[in-house]
């Protein structure tokens, strides 16, 4: 439980987004930090734009440079790497792994890779930047959390990609959480509903197989808003009670998505092997009752992930739809004058917001991609344990293997290890 | 199972709100239909402006007249009488039962009431509406609800008051489920979120105790979010698996309101014996995920009853803080033209509207008493089981225990008696 | 200009909702209040709501009889009196205004026989409520003001019916803008938006021709928030400059509701001799810019009566559309914590909400006639004059004479007559 | 009224955002369009992050390269190369514009440098793209006009930025109007609320100047709206009739920021001589009417640049505080289920979006100038005239300058010169 205690504590002395001191001359001229990124779909693209974002914008002690990105297919790979901007290619991770001119390898694959990935990097001297979740098993998990405990007695540090944390709104609602503006917590509610799989005609993809995605909606939506909600909480859940569905069981192939999928029906369709949706409660460590849903069958929804937190003294609300924004009623109000107010989380002296643009000008979903970068970079030079750690991670995936076994055994309320 | 069809079918042949016919002749001369109500507080002042108006703004077969007002103290009840335009006044329901110019008993008294007079009511030959929840056990409910089939086949009608429905934004959303415009459905997330219970030093009420009120949060909230989500989704829940809560377990007493608790402590503090506050989960019959959460708790949010419902084709949302809006998204229509669209249910054609005001003029929380009381006239005067029925309270009850049955189990999934 | 300083004075030492004292004794022995309302459409029935629930839901000095109701059509002036529950029914208002057991007569008809009805009923000792505009002409309102001020030294009370004050959320805002929240007003911008003339099929009624109505969208919509907009700001409007238009000058007739109307086109078609929409910037006296627009060409605004008034502290903004809440900025606010906060206008410290539903069980739109008479009563049983005046009538139809003179010059700024 | 006719033309047979064909080749090997920036204030790190991101992101027939960036301060000017990655460094506009290694020079000083700056780069053979407004005067913009189209012959592209049209909500909209969505159309309301200088101790800057900023509020935020409202609407405005006011006629001195400024006071003051608000009215071509406001005085708003139209067939709103959604109305629909549906503008088929996130994950501001920078490398790459052109950019300065006019006199209707 000690990383949600140094979370309050590290928030409530020297907020992360306080800056840290201008870093001395030009910014050509700083020690480089050169970022080896595996994997180049939708999150390579976006870390991408990050890392070639975040010096520009922020006052960083060093200077990120796009190094070297790697994927099996060597045509798609070099692509890629001209697109984005990066130097080189390689064609297998253990390669670039191996390369002595690469500081930090940034992991952008399907679940399945990321601990074998993430443990040969640690192992060779490297920062590691893993997406989220951190691992299909929780046995992977303790494995990375361990392997990122010694190799920070080394200097290495490495930190797990809930980016969501990085939205401005929800940075704010963090601080305002830990300067107590809540009160006592009574209710935490969360949903992450999308809605692209409602057409059953919708093809099988990697995300729905057990073997590579390790879970469905949970996995995919459900470990943000875990995370998110337990970081806004300042606590960890302690138990939960779950209800998982696959509405949707069997499903078209699609030629080059499903490449290394077997299970493949006559009729040219392949089963869906995780959830598409999960529904569950939870108690908090502090007796707060929480609710959970994620769900790619919410039509009409695209990305919303919205939470809202009840305490005694004022409530928050968020919604990853109007992610400028954040909604907080300040309970020690006359009534009569109270209500929630819409924050525009865009003035300069919000978190993040002094590196970009006026007031009421906003950001979107990539910057949460920047200030990730920003504050792994902030971390590594200072060579403390970014946030979220793998250890992090780690708490995550045990709430997701608490959700499963609560599933599996009829809703049973199953508490979370330690 | 049989009411949840029945309400199908009857809305798809002939539409609650479509109208009866005009009756022949003036308002004045129709036949009475003299009103007995029991209890005088928000309810009571809720179902007297009701009754009161209703006959001015709807064309009704009959004329109701508020006959008689009945409560235990006499100077409360005459002033009662006076304020509300009643004719008489009772200091025993046991006389406003017995009195043969009474041709309805409006049961407006806490829970543990309901069942005695009502049946009471029913052998007398009285139509009954009950304020919800039904009862305060299944078995109350199951008895109340036998007796209301029996007082059918006398030509009684019985109805139980989940005035919700009578939103016409709520009635327009079940029109439309039962026109198949979500399709399959998915989801439905349904809260009933206030906040009065926030603070520890408001007072004890009989609300807060076992003995008056059967539940906490559960029986007054979850009552009226259970029935609204079953009549919208046109079919019941099968299972639920829940958590509740107790956060503050003792409160001070208020001389006037604690009249007739006992336990009293030392102190000058109460326990409180009833839930502050419930999650819970669910499947309904068609597979359909659920998620319930009702709480007294909720910092800044005073009415927010809020239903979500997700199909196939398309989702609907309502939230009664804003009762004159309902939202809605086609899913069929092509992406880029698709959204949740405001739709104000203040057109002549939305249900109970032609009554009213022109476009954009909205209603109020009082209105869902008037149109309760026009369905029940009109069930009355056509001598058919009016909705929801006792049976359907009965219903509504037995999902309640379950609730409370899953969280004494540990939120082991409970399945929905039948 | 008195007037907007009388009234700013009265609120701030005894706000209109503060209540008056409980008179002694039953409601049914209250001293009577006997009205005659003339016409009896859309508001008729509004008003005829407001008088038959005034007395059973606020504390009144006076009991309102709804004593005789008055319209040309026998047949259908009977009707309605049934319907409303009018005692008696009168076919010519010279017979009501002659009756010496009326009390009060409520105007209910077009603009054009205002002046008429209200002088004679003035002069023969009756209280009057008059509907806005209070008359087609300024030259009519000076009559009724002079007139008004006169029969208040015999006792007599005249309000003008701008209902829409009588909101809650607007009463509300207007008691925050008493009490200086706002600070120096800077702007005052104001829409009223309905869309039941976008349909040029949409037939020729009483209200599209200038010897009825008077004007258009002008007197209808521009009458409402001319006076909101100078009640709320606390001053009067200095100079307008505006543009009005009509986009569909001929339009079908229809048989019923066209009688009387001249000008009849061989095709079937009559002329529009109104305004379609109006737009209009002005200055008020205070030097705060203000922009107004009233329109029945909005497609999808039904009722989109929106005001914004910004000061050098604080800013509101309401919208008929959602009268339940009220949005206020409070400017002395740190700005990362400053927003708009939407205000649920349901707590029992709320203008007029002590006499109703709990927090968050919102009203609608005909509670505006029923707080509207009970502030008449109050005024009455005072010996006050109430607030809107005549004198406030006169000068929003100064406003409203500025606004067409200035249209016919070109837009020229045109300063508001004193 | 050329330009208009064109737009519309263009949009309907080739959407903007349709895509051009996919580039051969490499992005490394495409040729280079060599940017030189004049300005790194605001603006200057808006287009420099525009210039760098587009490449990535879009698939171009030219690959930008930041050549050289320009400013007076020779040590803040390498700063800003160093920081936002721009190659060389100038201290003389004269020299950027006189190198034959620059292809473009983009304008992102204040306004009175406009016309000097442009005109001697398109001279110099560069193509320009200039920041809003255009120019400080209508003499000035038709000096840049008339160069543009000269230079326009010379294989030359001149662009004015004014960026809100490269919102994808604002360009869907444009295509929703194009495609006759809207039908005729009634009204055009447009808002531009900041609130930066509410505070009356905000310091006097250059844009409170007449002769560097041209004139206030007016220019800065009455520019963007005027563009977009011709832009959405598809046609000019017909005439104007304003008011301006300036609230704050004395603002102290900021050391820095007021370098260049005479006329300061003894007091340490000095005069604000650009209008700190106007409102105006006016009418568009079509007959349709509209309604302007820009100002810096409405405590709360941010960047609240808010625009509806109303058509005969429907209406479009937008709100730039939430730039993700547009508003849509269909008119045509049965009146029991239309409203106006938030159409998050997130799908691949809206317009830019097929480069970027998967729906529902949000742009931000600064991706209105990636946007801007792809159509001006399309339209240099294929030689055509880039939208808005400086015609463009004359028409909007006409406009402001009748706007001026027109308060000058009074507010009389004051035509638009063509």
């Amino acid at each position: 439980m000690g990383q949600w205690q140094q979370t309050e504590g590290a928030e409530s002395e020297q907020p992360r987004w306080a800056g840290f001191g201008e870093p001395e001359g030009a910014v050509a001229e700083r020690p480089p930090l050169r970022i080896g990124m595996v994997g180049y779909a939708f999150m390579g693209a976006a870390h991408s734009q990050g890392w070639r974002t975040v010096g520009r914008v922020f006052d960083l002690p060093l200077r990120p440079v796009l190094a070297a990105i790697c994927g099996r297919d060597a045509a798609a790979v070099h692509a890629a790497a001209d697109r984005h901007g990066w130097a080189t290619a390689e064609t297998d991770w253990r390669d670039l792994v191996a390369r002595d001119d690469i500081d930090l390898v940034d992991i952008c694959t399907p679940g399945d890779t990321h601990a074998e990935i993430a443990l040969a990097a640690l192992a060779a001297g490297k920062h590691v930047l893993c997406e989220k979740p951190l691992a299909n098993t929780v046995e992977e998990a303790e494995a990375m959390a361990e392997a990122a405990a010694t190799a920070h007695e080394r200097g290495l540090s490495a930190m797990v990609g809930f980016n969501y944390r990085r939205v401005p709104a929800a940075a704010f609602a963090r601080r305002m959480v830990a300067e107590g503006r809540l009160g006592t917590l009574r209710h935490v509610r969360v949903t992450y509903l999308q809605d692209w799989l409602v057409d059953p005609s919708f093809p099988l993809t990697w995300r729905l197989r057990r073997e590579r995605a390790g879970s469905g909606s949970l996995g995919d939506l459900g470990a943000h808003i875990i995370d998110l909600a337990q970081h806004l909480a300042g606590e960890p859940l302690a138990g939960v009670s779950a209800l998982t569905e696959t509405f949707v069981r069997e499903r078209p192939l699609a030629g080059g998505v499903t490449g290394g999928l077997s299970a493949v029906s006559a009729a040219g369709t392949g089963a869906v092997t995780v959830d598409d949706a999960a529904v569950f409660t939870g108690r908090f460590a502090s007796g707060a009752l929480a609710s959970f849903e994620a769900t790619r069958y919410a039509t009409g929804r695209k990305n919303a992930l919205r939470i809202e937190l009840n305490g005694e003294r004022g409530s928050l609300a968020f919604d990853l739809e109007r992610l400028n924004e954040l909604s907080y009623h300040d309970g020690t109000e006359p009534g009569t004058h109270a209500g929630f107010r819409r924050i525009l989380v865009t003035e300069p002296d919000h978190p993040y917001l002094d590196a970009w643009w006026p007031p009421g000008h906003g950001l979107g979903y990539e910057h949460t991609f920047v200030h990730q970068a920003r504050d792994l970079v902030h971390a590594i030079a200072a060579g403390r344990t970014p946030e979220p750690s793998f250890a992090d991670g780690l708490q995550v995936q045990r709430v997701l293997a608490a959700v499963e076994d609560s599933a599996r055994k009829n809703s049973l309320y199953t508490p979370i290890a330690v």
